[in-house]
């Protein structure tokens, strides 16, 4: 297989293109990671994430040029939403980032939210790979917001960083809790604005709730506008995979994922199976005019296209 | 079944009990879906969503105290964010509510976004079930954010409204770009504020490049603290119905619910009979050891167990 020689020497073409197939074709990303799976597994991966307003962008740079003033190589997979109506990223490319962009040691790929048949989190996965193999000793996974889908893709990184920002209203306040168990270290950005000290202290008091960790995240306030902290930062995120390695939670980590990803690559391999029948596909079609017409409800509907896929597999 | 009857006549506490055993047991929930099924179908579903800070509480308030004064009843699933430590709602109960909790034709739920087995949407599901049983003429779901999870239970509703608010930052107005489509109705709330009429403008310039569409979603603006213009938004509400029903659209989504339920419920039964065998389940375990340290990849993994359960089931 050319591409993977020239993957692995760090081709940036080839890396470029290998990222579009796998966002474009279902069956060849399968084959492409087929190819290079053996090769994955060396990178440091961060997710950044937390609520809109948190100027996780401009974080996102800062350590991605923190990460090269150490001579480290840089992959950066920034989430941009995408317009339902015209197809095409609003962010669109990212300026601030052009200072970046032509730096060799630094690659970066903007992902939309839509439009991924596999869906984004599993997209998001086959290009954090391919940038592995490419040779990228860190990557930075940035989603636009924090909900369930950002908690999905950034679940896949080593390290994630909850970017908090003093001043949010209650609702934010509210989405944070549910979400803080996902953040490994916390960055309260914009310290330099009024209420930062309050907002790490309520980051702190929620965290002190949670006596059931072994290891307690670090709370690191950081101006990334003014590059203030950002190498503290960074050194939080080393330190964590440190304890990562040492206590064995990484391998515990990489076997949570490796179970996810197979048990959701069988799920849809059978439904596929289950649609693909056209003696299930009919009763599936006849069960769902009787589930809108009351005749039938779904468990019942489900259960008889059960029986009969089991019998006719 | 006794507990048919009750509910069908309306009686509050069997309708609190049974949404409290569908969020609690699975098994049960499915008996009681399966038993009352056929009397569901009748209430109009509204679902409210849009960013946080959009002041979604006060206008779903509002909503519910406006169809009180036109002889309707009410049923309100309010979806509160759960902290992850302490497992209780932050919100807690909903004082803001308290006049509307003594309305013997409203009934108020809150239900948090942890803790159920089955998944928030399944509960919410089922919920929304017993409360048109109960006889809710009008069940309004109202989301804390905005995000996939709250795409996925909202859009179980029949009209989906889409709260907006004035002078949201940048990053707000890209996330909101991603679920325009999902809105069939747009508020423009706390429309008193400088920059409503530019976020109308916006709203509307956006829903101008969807040419496709057959129904153009109307914009209204309301000011819910002060109950300005919350019959105009009832109005359309109201009037999206019959929309629905005249076009044929009503039947289309109920189909297309229809089949997503039941295609869930086929997903789940057939991985539990995966986990379940004792040699799929094996060689899963092995697998997964393996994909870590690098000696297969998910995607011939999940193969070789999908061959060796065709083979077996």
């Amino acid at each position: 297989m050319e591409y993977i020689d020239k993957l692995l020497m760090g081709d940036k073409r080839t890396c470029a293109r290998l990222i579009s197939i796998v966002e474009n074709n279902e069956e060849e990303a399968k084959n492409i990671i087929k190819n290079i799976y053996k090769y994955t597994g060396k990178a440091h991966v961060i997710g950044i994430t937390g609520p809109p307003g948190g100027g996780k962008s401009t974080l996102t740079d800062k350590l991605a040029k923190e990460l090269r003033n150490r001579g480290k190589t840089v992959g950066i997979i920034a989430i941009d939403p995408t317009s339902p109506f015209t197809g095409g990223a609003i962010l669109g490319d990212r300026i601030r980032m052009q200072d970046l962009a032509t730096d060799p040691g630094v690659f970066i790929r903007s992902m939309g939210t839509r439009g991924y048949l596999g869906g984004l989190s599993k997209a998001t996965q086959s290009a954090m790979k391919i940038l592995d193999v490419y040779g990228a000793d860190y990557i930075i996974i940035e989603t636009v917001g924090v909900g369930q889908s950002e908690i999905d893709i950034v679940k896949n990184a080593d390290t994630v960083v909850m970017v908090m920002v003093p001043g949010l209203g209650d609702d934010i306040q509210a989405i944070k809790a549910g979400v803080m168990e996902i953040g490994d270290i916390f960055a309260i950005n914009k310290s330099d604005l009024d209420g930062a000290g309050r907002t790490a202290a309520e980051v702190k008091a929620m965290l002190d709730m949670d006596s059931q960790k072994d290891r307690r995240p670090p709370i690191v306030q950081v101006v990334a506008s003014l590059n203030k902290d950002i190498d503290v930062l960074l050194d939080e995120i080393i330190s964590h995979m440190e304890y990562l390695k040492s206590s064995g939670e990484l391998k515990k980590r990489r076997e949570d994922n490796a179970r996810m990803e197979i048990m959701k690559l069988i799920e849809t391999e059978i439904m596929r199976i289950v649609l693909q029948k056209s003696q299930t596909n009919q009763v599936l079609e006849k069960s769902i005019s009787e589930v809108v017409d009351r005749k039938t409800d779904p468990f019942s509907a489900s259960e008889s296209i059960m029986i009969l896929f089991s019998n006719n597999i």
